[in-house]
């Protein structure tokens, strides 16, 4: 078995990822890191996981080697110990925001702080099996992307690398209230959050610079917080470039995931789930991604939606891990989400 | 024009107060107390006033002498400060919990601490008009009811009163997340708190005690934290007495309420909303009692809904000052809720 | 008293108009019609109406004449008997979609049917008094715009009507499933709808048309169908023109809307509300606008949100009314939303 | 591979046994029946099974034989095909209501018909194996219980055959919007049901009889229409015996489901998630079950968690066979439940 541990194991994305371990069958769970909650159940922080796990969070200073090193952790935390994780294991996924963009520049303009440790942005394999598959495969550190990232690059890939589409990206992007995660302030409070269509973000969000980053497209982002827990759906408005039409578009998105596990190209005619909706996929790591194609304007609306946690977080770490060690990419990520 | 202030301005039932209290014809708001905020503006702690106030936030201490003061402060503050509200205004009306409970030994019980002024608590009059119209009339302080005391004991109040039912009453009370104040904690973040359907109190809520000492009847209440902001419903279980039956009841709830302006008795035979729903009172001043006669187990059902915040917080202040003042009883209370 | 009704009162729209014709001082609401349920009680459709009105439905065929007319119908129906109810009132007050485009071609290209009375369209004066209080004071015949027509006019014109901003709007619509009506399919049943994040309407939507026609901009929508049962809100993209700032942008939305009764400009540095969230606004008959520009990108999101059975339907209606009748503009739409 | 086809494929609960049953490496789904969706996709009806299965639904009267066949369709309508279903299989698993209660008597007088194959109730065992496991390795026709009764009935069971509670038991029983069906009527539109807290049925509800059959205890129970798509919650209110006491109880429930796979023993003395609630439940097999004892009143509350669709539907159907098959009875079972 494979031995893994999660730094920053409170947290939501950090128990939905233990949640998905303790259901991998190649790999044994051998810690949980929690400053707050160190000595007390996992199951006490994630109660969906009473009966299936007795383990306890350990100081993150006590931890221990491991074959497979998580760090879901804030960012600045993942720059700042850097040295120390790698240490700790042959295999780093980290799902802070700290090793996702090449740029350092970029970085300090998007975060507001110096990247502390520039000489290893480079050292980082993006976590998308989707984008990077071969080269997940020789990796030993991996950055996840972004969550509203994962969904717009997905919703944006096949169109972008055809070339179907030029100008800027305008993304509309909506989140449930686990992004703001478990350390929230007062402006979550249920009675605050609850109905809310609150866009925190008109522009700059950091998940933008991924974008632009990995689709090679200018783009200009909007995140708007919404009434839900989980979930992330983007809605990603493109000018079609010459020649590019509907059909093109259609067998683009065939053509690139046709053999993906876990992107689903959901563009009906009809039918009221004709177009992704992140209310199927909580608990799945499956990216829906769709398209409407406007024919009078030459528009077209690109869209991904996606659980945050799961294949915008924990779910996307696992699926790369199982690249990288040669395991079936499906592995431990069979639930497929719920309907109604 | 009467000249009132809101202590405790800036928590959930304080701003609905003072929501009441600005489109109340008769009374000009002098003003509103925050230790938190002072200085910053109502509409600031309270976006939906944006336009109807530029009033500020003072410091409770400098607080000065107005007509009619209300009080929207936690227990333990009212008993605290009683000889100073009281020495600022003709009429106090008090919103927290420490002057609902008449008997001192049953207040200790059920609140945990020792009530610091007893004798004082014969002095006020419980602020629902429904049962105390007439010592309102000449009352100079008043303790609004709790809000799901308030919905179970106008539910319970016909029938108890004309002998109808018989036994311990057993409570189960629904109520949604702004029942928890505005400094709640991290248990009420949207991401823990939606979705709910927590048993926060199985047995002993304070307001069970008010429930029995206004109907008389030994009372067993459970409390469920439901997935709403507003909204309070509790269901009544009750014996019906030997000659008791539905046609019984139902004259009883007409006579009891038919002139009742904030009271509606909603006990359809068919229909979907042909029990009171919490749903329809949002912003309403009512409360729907019904009730459910199952005639094989000689038990009833009895209903009551309201919104904590209005019928159950600042609108029954606010109909018991318009009782108390000798104003129409409707009066700055018309919003009828909505629907859908 | 001014003698209304209201044809199509069974439907949200005509429900809450009938709410709000209820607390109306200046009217007698003489007849609601309905089809389905003629004979039927009004309370029995509208169970928050309890105790407010013992009206019964008439049959459409019934009506009698009335000093106003509303019109809460679906499209076609209004332009199929326009001479019928114009026969019946002085003013008449339509809420359907037959007289919002004033060039019957685009009306043909939205709607997919030909208009039946084109020669009449431009009888009807838009019910938007922000736009068009000095035409309304003069009109008989009133068209009562779209709802997230609304939203988006009252957002983009103060920036439009100025000339800040330039080339295409592409406006992001949200709305909740009230905008389905009441007799929606099965679609809209609480275990699919719930938690939706429905992409109804990539482009071509109805509203579209009306926003091109009273901003000027050309203009690009799509509208999604969210987690709400009332509320809409619209995010409008936007590039700023030469010279064009915030300082020139907030100068102009204070410059427009300072004396408008209805609009409140919500553009915050901070503060968990500092853009218009329709959350804020179900009941009211606001409709709060803001806006956010990112000066790098020279672009500018502006923000509108209201209630779509309020200010985008009903609300809006009566204000219209008001001003036609040289009423205060405000009266019986004093109830400002709620919060939390 | 074990061949298994599922009668009435197009309903919620036949939708989740299908998503069961796609991911359970013991069986093969051969058909699905759907009278009105015959030959159109499974994943049409079940969008979230999309990229799992290629498989369109047969008309009823097309199933051939199977090896296990599930029935997931209205009550009267098992009864009345039962030779028909029998003859096509060697297990027959019946979702309905026909075959759950052992009287015919108290069958009529719940579900106001006559049983119609009166001589055949006693032919099947409950699939319900926390009670009925020994009985269910032998079996041919299995019935799966009431999603309610299934939840009161595993929170009551270690009490009641101890003998630790005495006297009537009262069910408040709350319940998600799933439960209707995916043919509920308009009451059912998000518009209406949106943030219901609907007593559906006050007394008399169908599960209460299958409560008191399964328990011995006479029931009295009322049933809510929650905001909730999935997830069951009960309260039940019990007297506890003489000599009863929490300890005796936590004692019981340690004693009954200390090695049952999907019962989890949820009272804890602190903590927001100290008792069952079923949004932590969604997709999974777990029915939570815990107590709260008022040691005062010598009453206590039992309470039970679960998923509707799952354990009580689908996922208590799969477990059923699991046990019949003599294979482990996790199996295909695995997922535990999201947080949040």
């Amino acid at each position: 078995m494979t031995r893994v541990a999660v730094v920053g194991g409170a947290g939501y994305i950090g128990g939905d990822l233990i949640r998905i371990l303790l259901g991998h069958p190649e790999v044994e769970l051998v810690a949980a890191t929690s400053r707050t909650l160190a000595g007390r159940r996992v199951d006490g922080a994630h109660p969906n996981l009473r009966g299936l796990t007795d383990l306890t969070f350990v100081e993150p200073d006590r931890l221990g080697r491991c074959d497979v090193l998580f760090t879901a952790v804030p960012h600045r935390e993942s720059m700042g110990q850097l040295g120390r994780f790698a240490a700790l294991t042959d295999l780093l996924i980290d799902l802070s925001g700290d090793f996702r963009l090449r740029d350092p520049e970029v970085f300090a303009a998007y975060y507001g702080v110096e990247h502390t440790a520039p000489g290893e942005l480079a050292s980082f394999t993006p976590g998308l099996p989707e984008l990077h598959r071969k080269e997940l495969i020789g990796a030993d550190r991996i950055s996840v992307p972004g969550c509203m990232a994962t969904a717009a690059v997905l919703a944006l890939h096949p169109a972008a690398v055809e070339g179907l589409v030029t100008g800027e990206v305008t993304v509309d992007a909506r989140t449930g209230s686990s992004g703001s995660g478990v350390s929230a302030g007062a402006e979550n409070l249920h009675a605050e959050r609850s109905g809310a269509l609150r866009v925190f973000a008109p522009h700059g969000h950091r998940h933008e610079a991924e974008i632009a980053q990995a689709t090679g497209l200018p783009t200009r982002m909007t995140a708007t917080g919404v009434e839900a827990v989980r979930g992330v759906q983007v809605l990603c408005r493109v000018a079609l470039a010459d020649g590019a039409d509907e059909r093109a578009l259609r067998a683009a998105y065939r053509r690139h995931y046709a053999d993906e596990p876990f992107v689903r190209v959901v563009a009906h005619k009809r039918g009221q789930y004709r177009y992704p909706e992140p209310k199927l996929l909580s608990g799945s790591n499956f990216c829906d991604v769709g398209f409407a194609v406007d024919p009078a304007a030459r528009h077209a609306l690109l869209i991904g939606a996606l659980d945050n946690l799961v294949k915008g977080g924990g779910g996307g770490a696992v699926q790369s891990m199982n690249v990288r060690m040669g395991w079936p990419e499906r592995t431990g990520l069979g639930f497929p989400g719920l309907h109604p």
